[in-house]
């Protein structure tokens, strides 16, 4: 089998209804982000932005590690500023893209998250980190302080605990990624699918419509003084209500019955 | 006797010294924030503005629940955008009037804290709960996004923990509120009140000039750069060292002997 | 001994290696923040700034307490709003400088820490407490509000917990304060010095260069809408990579080997 003619896909993707789980797959490289990586993930983004049905994202990964961060190797091979510059340029994208998706995107973490690979976790909407899943910002053990991701961990977690990690690149376990708020939850590694599985299928119960709206509101909303908050997020959900799917979902709940979403 | 002639109050009022309870009573609709009610709840904030004899407020509720938000069968009625939108902003108001309030105003809950319910205890400078005491933001389940209620939620809890409880629904305990920051304690159900009077009688016993000058100014500050936020700081520290109760307050600390607030 | 012609620095200075350890030194007056003593406090931060050699700051006390704030008997020495309001602006110099200072600082807590004393640990980049250690921002209970301390310490705590710890001026002890966010680690009164110790060599240890960028990089970013943040983070890190530590620290890391940093 010729693999430069036809390579394994950096991104694997399946579909079951509205769920779409993205899988990297670099597994020797422990999913390390190189360009090619990046853009296979990009890609994925793009498409899923365009497709109204998928309502929910699962971000996994295959073999031992969920991601390495950025390839080392790779970025050692051109040492030059203009390209450094793009390179983190285009993994910002794909980590804002996260968050600009119209639909919540959980990270599926098992083994280690390390630096880019820890600000894919801190940038996913929701995390949910097997037992045995470990977190790392640690750029700074080569001389490379973890600047962008530095930008989603301390979105996620409070100023000294995220210098902390970022000034001595130590790791942190899952339970205690979770007690800081990096991890909505950890669980035993054994029941990491069914608990990934259980909070997508929690969301996918729930009016697309609504999920939408509120996911982008939810992020823009928190950017902004409180005045200011207050008047978009009103305006957002008065225009919520208007829609198809509150008028079911109030209808059904006081009918005492299950709402059908037009979607 | 004749409800509508002569209604039970929707907000009952407690003066007890410079201590005042609102009791939010509806309790048969679990205290949902009609346009009654809510304005009810702001006429008595517009009260507690213009009183300097108030020093403390405890916000309450009467029957099972704390309070489940929007009265969804009003909402109903009169599915109009611009209605919705008066509706929202009078909500925000009283969320944000809380806030503007001069004085500390602690939530004390118990049962159930829903969408706007749950707003109001994150919008209250203080929360004390019981510990069957329930907090969801669970628009989203009748195709609603709480988008209003996220805005004080995401300003007291994390991210992601923040946007799960808005996407999923689903419901945390007291524990879980005081550990995640969304209350300051959860205490047993039978030493709620008790938990609450010494909360309140804690700030009592504080300079009233000082908890007012202090309130106003640690919202705003949050909202700074840290350079802005310190020169406010700085000017309204110095003001309050010009009172009379800074110079009482630390005369009697230098002599050894408690202070005689001059209120 | 005359102490009026060679009274003890009210900061004492320790160099070993890269390690600058600064020490409180008014102990019988619990370390209070005097004029005298910030301007000292100031004058080892402006020398720090300009000695490339340093890598690494402890900021430790003498005596009981690590600090109980200003020095109340000074303060009210001078009734005058000009004083307070220079005086206010020197302290919040002081807190500043210790963020914008090159190299991380971390603070060695023991003992009491208070008012602008608990400002100075949230202040600090780290922070280790013994477990004898208690925080309180207490000017409350004198009738002046902690509004410069509030500045620092709501920016490492979240908004209930913080305001409470204002209003009551409560004591919270040194495993909360680890809880809450305000310290890294609480340990062992006994295994402080050690614990310090640990973090300021795993800190020393990594290359000064991206250290320093770092710093500076992580509390600018903090202040800025996402998408600033990112683009600004990505041209940091793209300097970062063009610096000879991180060739070597890179290199080093593909070659399995330790790296040497230039410094």
């Amino acid at each position: 089998m010729n693999h430069q003619d036809n390579p394994a896909p950096l991104v694997l993707r399946e579909n079951a209804g509205g769920l779409v789980t993205l899988r990297l797959n670099r597994p020797l490289q422990f999913n390390a982000l190189s360009e090619a990586m990046l853009a296979a993930l990009q890609a994925e983004l793009d498409i899923i932005a365009q497709q109204p049905q998928v309502r929910c994202v699962v971000l996994a990964a295959e073999g031992k590690a969920f991601c390495a961060g950025h390839d080392l190797r790779e970025m050692q091979a051109t040492r030059d500023l203009a390209y450094y510059k793009t390179l983190f340029a285009q993994c910002s994208r794909v980590m804002r893209w996260i968050q600009e998706l119209p639909v919540p995107v959980i990270a599926r973490v098992h083994g280690v998250a390390t630096a880019a690979g820890c600000q894919l976790v801190a940038s996913c909407d929701l995390a949910v980190a097997g037992a045995s899943a470990r977190f790392a910002v640690s750029g700074i053990n080569v001389g490379l302080f973890c600047a962008t991701p530095s930008v989603a961990l301390s979105r996620n977690v409070s100023a000294k605990r995220a210098f902390e990690m970022l000034v001595t690149g130590r790791f942190i376990d899952a339970s205690t990624a979770a007690d800081w708020g990096l991890v909505n939850t950890a669980v035993p590694d054994e029941a990491l699918d069914e608990q990934v599985a259980l909070l997508a299928q929690s969301i996918m119960d729930k009016s697309p419509a609504a999920v939408r709206h509120g996911k982008a509101m939810f992020y823009r909303q928190r950017q902004m003084a409180l005045a200011d908050a207050y008047a978009y997020a009103g305006e957002v959900m008065a225009k919520n209500m208007m829609e198809e799917d509150a008028d079911e979902g109030i209808t059904a709940f006081l009918e005492k019955r299950s709402p059908n979403w037009r979607a």
